[in-house]
C-alpha cells in the first residue's frame, strides 16, 4: 500500500515537473506579448546589390549571420530602394518621401551647402518623440554642415562620417579627389580623420562597437539604433583579420566583415535579454557600383547597377527579423520600397506618422504574415534626381526613354580603379513584364498596348502631385532643403 | 520536519520529471542515428527556371512547402543541369555522366529508336542492389520503347508519361504536333491517353497520389522514389481547385499546385514517421522555355533559358533535406552539379558506385554542413549535345563563340503559343566573372588573358577525355545508346 502510495506520488510530482517545463516553456513563448515597445535596429549597408548575400545567391564568399537573420524572420525578393544614389536613397528611408518631394537627390558632396531640411521629420524624430533613445553609428551623407547633422535630425548619439569615405584623399581615381579629409564624427565634433586605407579597414569594427555600446547603455529603455555602414562603398577596406579571408578578393573579405557585424550585434541582443523585443531590419541603399569590377557588388543578375533605375540600380534584399511577431523563415514577393519603412516601424512602435505628405505605405500587417495585405500592388515610381525614369504597376514596369549611366559595353576597372562608364547612354522605351523577366531583357510594348496606356497615365498623375507638393513646400515658410548661408 | 521531507520530495520527484523531459526530447533526437539507410525522394520539375521559388525570387505567387523545405535543409544557389535539354539531363542525373559521354543528349521524341542503354548503371539500379524499393511516378523521357522503359532501369514500379506532354495532338502550335497520343504508362503497360489539356491538368494530382500511396506501401523497407513532375513545361495545365489562384496566370498556378505536390508528399512522409529517416531532394531539369511569354517560368535575371549554355539555361535550384544530418536553413554557393547526385546519394545510402566511368563527383561532407569539402571548385562544362560551348573554373565563365538558341530580340508568344526565335544565332566567345557579373553581361576576356589561356587548356582535355570514353563505350560490346531493331 505504502509502495503504491510511492509510485503514485512519483507518478504526480512527476507530472508535475513536466507541467513545470510546459509552464517554463510557453512562458518564454508568451515573452513575445511583453507591453513595452519595441526596440528598433536598421541595418543599411552601401551599394551592397541585391546578390551579395548567401541567400540571394552570392559567390566567392557566405553571410551566415545575415542568412540565419532571414531564416529567423521574413525576406523580401521585390523591395526598392527608393532612388538608386546614396543621399537621396537615405532621405527616402528617414522620411518615408520620395526624395525629389522633399528636394534632396542625388549625392552631396562634401561642404555641401544643403542638406535634408531639419523641418522635415524623420524615422529619429518620430520615435524620439515615443521616448526612444535614438543613435546612429555609420554613415549620415544628408549634409555635413552642423545644420544637417543627425543631432538635429532627431538622433541623441552619432558617431561615423558625414559623407561617402570616396569623398577624400584616398578616393581610387587620385584626380578627382577633391576634397582635402574626411573626418570622423562624435556627437557634433570630428574627431579624427579618415585619411588611409588602414583607418577605413576600421570603420566597420568601430561602427560595430559603438552600436553594441548603445545597445548595452539602453537596455532598460526602448531605443531606435540605425546603423548604415559606409562598406561595401569603395574604396574598399577591411580589418586584419577579415584580409584574405574570401575566395572573392577584398569586396568578400568586406562582405564577411559586414556578416560579423551584423552576428555581433544580434549576439549583444540576445545577451542583453532584447532579442525577442527588437524589431531589426536589413536592407541596402542601392544597387552595386558595377564599373569597379572585382571591386563591386552583384546585382544577381538583374539589369545594370547603381546610378539607374533598372532593377539592378534599385532592387535591394530586405530582412525583417522580431522573433514571435514576424514569421520566421519566410519569404515575400509582395511588392514593397524603402519609403514604406518609416510608417511601418512608426506604427508598430506607437508612434505618430509625419504631419506632411509622405510617400510610404505601412505594411504592418503584411510583416505579421497576412497575405491579403499588398500595399504597393498599385504602383511605385522609379526616379533619378527628378525625372520619372519608370513606373511599375504589379509586375509591369514601363521604362520611359531616358539618357542614362550605363555599364554595359564598358570594361570595369581593376584593383579598385573605376572603369569607362557613361553617363548619356539613350535608353529606349520598353515595357517588362517582371514576372518572367526580371532581367528586364525583353521589351513587350508591342503585345501589351493597353497595360503601356494605364501605365502612362499613372506616370502623369505622379508628375503632377509631386509637382504640385514640391512647389508647396517651397512655398514662405518651407525650404524644399535646407540650405546652409553662405559665411 | 514529516513537511520539510515531503518538499524534499516534491524537490526530487519534479527534478526527475524535468529529467524525463530532458531524455524524451533527446530521444528525439537521437533518432537521427537510425542504423537503417535513408529513404530517397527526388523530386525534378520540367523546365522550372532558377527564379521560380519564392526563395529564388518569383513573383505572382508563393511556394510555401517548398520554401519550408529550403528553410528546414540547405538550399545551393549554385547548381547546374548537366545539359539544357530535358532527355539529356534527365540521363544525367540517373547516371552521373555528361549526356554526351553515355550518347544521349538532346531530347528524344515519341517512337524514338533510342534511349538509355539499360547497361548503364541508374540511381535506381545501385539503390535496387542494395534492397530499396524503387519507384517512379512522371515522366521519363529516356526512350519510350519498352526495352528502355523504366522497368528495365531499375526501378520496381512506374506510373507516368514517357515523354514531353507537349509531343502530342494538343501541342501549342499544332501544325508541328507530329504525334498521334501520348499514353500514361502504368508499369511496362499503357493504360489511359493524355489526349485533352483536362488529362494533363490532371497530372499533378495523379502523380501525387500514386508517390503518396508508395510511401504507405514501402514505409517498412527504404525506398528510393523519383518524382519528374512533367509540369510547369508547356502545354501548361492544372486542376480544377488551382485554376485561377495565383496573381501570375497559369504559369502561376501550375507552380502552386506543384508545391502543393511537394506538401503532400512531405506531409504524408512526417505521417508515416519516415520524415527523420528521409533524404529529400528537390531540382529541375532546365531552365525556363522563354519563348513561350507568360506561359514560361523565370530564369531570375540569368542570361537566355531552356537550350542554351547560358546561366539561364542550366543553373536551377537545389534544395535538400535530411533533419538532423543537413543542415536546416543553410544556403551553399559551392558549385555542383546534377552530375553529382549519383554519387552523393549512393554514398549516403551506403550502395556501391557504378563500375564505368561516370562525371559526378560526391559532396556528402558539403551537404552534411563540411565547407571545405568543394568537389567542384576545379571545372565543370556546359555542353550542348556534343559541342562544348562554355567551361566554369571556380567563378570564371569561359564561352566558346557558338551558334545558339537565343530569346533576346525576338518577341515571345502569347497565350500559350510559342513565340519566335531561333536557333542559329552566334554567339562570340566572352570571359564572365558570375561572381559579379551573374548575368552574363559584361565580356571581360581582354581583362584576363591568362585565366581564358587556363580554361582554353580545360576544356581541350574535356573535349579529348569524353570523345575517347565515347569511342570506348561504342566497342564491340558495348553500345552508347540503347537502340530498338525496327520491326
Amino acid at each position: 500500500m505504502n509502495k503504491f502510495f510511492n509510485s503514485y506520488r512519483l507518478f504526480t510530482y512527476t507530472f508535475f515537473g513536466l507541467f513545470l517545463s510546459l509552464f517554463l516553456f510557453t512562458g518564454t513563448v508568451a515573452q513575445k506579448a511583453a507591453p513595452q515597445p519595441p526596440n528598433v535596429i536598421l541595418f543599411f549597408l552601401d551599394d551592397m546589390g541585391y546578390g551579395d548575400l548567401s541567400v540571394t545567391g552570392a559567390l566567392g564568399y557566405e553571410t551566415p549571420h545575415i542568412d540565419r537573420m532571414a531564416a529567423e524572420g521574413t525576406r523580401f525578393t521585390n523591395f526598392l530602394a527608393a532612388q538608386a544614389v546614396c543621399s537621396a536613397s537615405r532621405a527616402a528611408l528617414l522620411t518615408g518621401c520620395y526624395p525629389n518631394r522633399i528636394g534632396l537627390s542625388g549625392a552631396l558632396g562634401p561642404n555641401s551647402q544643403i542638406g535634408l531640411n531639419p523641418s522635415e521629420e524623420t524615422l529619429a524624430d518620430l520615435l524620439k518623440g515615443k521616448g526612444y533613445a535614438t543613435g546612429i553609428f555609420g554613415k549620415w551623407h544628408l549634409g555635413d554642415h552642423p545644420t544637417f547633422l543627425p543631432l538635429q535630425q532627431g538622433f541623441d548619439e552619432y558617431f561615423g562620417v558625414p559623407y561617402s569615405h570616396d569623398m577624400w584623399p584616398l578616393h581610387p581615381n587620385q584626380a578627382n579627389a577633391k576634397y582635402p579629409s574626411l573626418k570622423l564624427i562624435e556627437g557634433n565634433q570630428p574627431t579624427k580623420p579618415v585619411n588611409t586605407l588602414a583607418d577605413a579597414g576600421g570603420l566597420t569594427s568601430a561602427i560595430t562597437e559603438h552600436a553594441v555600446n548603445f545597445i548595452r547603455k539602453n537596455k532598460k529603455k526602448p531605443f531606435f539604433m540605425y546603423v548604415p555602414h559606409p562598406l561595401p562603398h569603395v574604396p574598399l577596406a577591411v580589418s586584419a583579420r577579415f584580409k584574405g579571408k574570401s575566395k572573392r578578393g577584398l569586396y568578400g573579405d568586406v562582405m564577411m566583415e559586414l556578416d560579423w557585424s551584423v552576428g555581433e550585434i544580434l549576439t549583444e541582443l540576445k545577451k542583453q535579454g532584447l532579442d525577442k523585443n527588437t524589431l531589426v531590419l536589413f536592407t541596402s541603399d542601392n544597387g552595386p557600383w558595377l564599373n569597379y569590377g572585382e571591386h563591386a557588388g552583384s546585382s544577381g543578375g538583374f539589369r545594370e547597377g547603381k546610378g539607374t533605375s533598372f532593377e539592378g540600380g534599385q532592387r535591394v534584399p530586405l530582412i525583417v527579423r522580431w522573433p514571435g511577431v514576424v514569421p520566421a523563415g519566410r519569404v515575400s514577393n509582395k511588392l514593397l520600397s524603402t519609403l514604406d519603412i518609416l510608417p511601418t516601424v512608426a506604427k508598430l512602435c506607437g508612434a505618430r506618422q509625419p504631419r506632411r505628405k509622405t510617400d510610404g505605405l505601412e505594411f504592418t500587417g503584411l510583416l505579421k504574415g497576412d497575405d491579403s495585405q499588398n500595399p504597393r500592388q498599385q504602383f511605385l515610381y522609379y526616379y533619378r534626381k527628378n525625372s520619372l525614369e519608370a513606373v511599375r504597376q504589379g509586375n509591369w514596369k514601363l521604362v520611359f526613354a531616358h539618357p542614362s549611366r550605363s555599364y554595359e559595353g564598358f570594361l570595369p576597372g581593376q584593383n579598385g580603379q573605376p572603369g569607362e562608364t557613361t553617363e548619356k547612354r539613350e535608353m529606349p522605351a520598353a515595357l517588362y513584364n517582371l514576372e518572367r523577366d526580371p532581367g528586364e531583357r525583353y521589351d513587350v510594348r508591342g503585345q501589351f498596348p493597353e497595360i503601356v496606356a494605364d501605365l502612362e497615365k499613372l506616370a502623369e498623375a505622379a508628375r503632377t502631385d509631386l509637382g504640385d507638393d514640391l512647389q508647396n513646400r517651397t512655398g514662405a515658410n518651407v525650404r524644399p532643403v535646407g540650405r546652409v548661408a553662405k559665411n
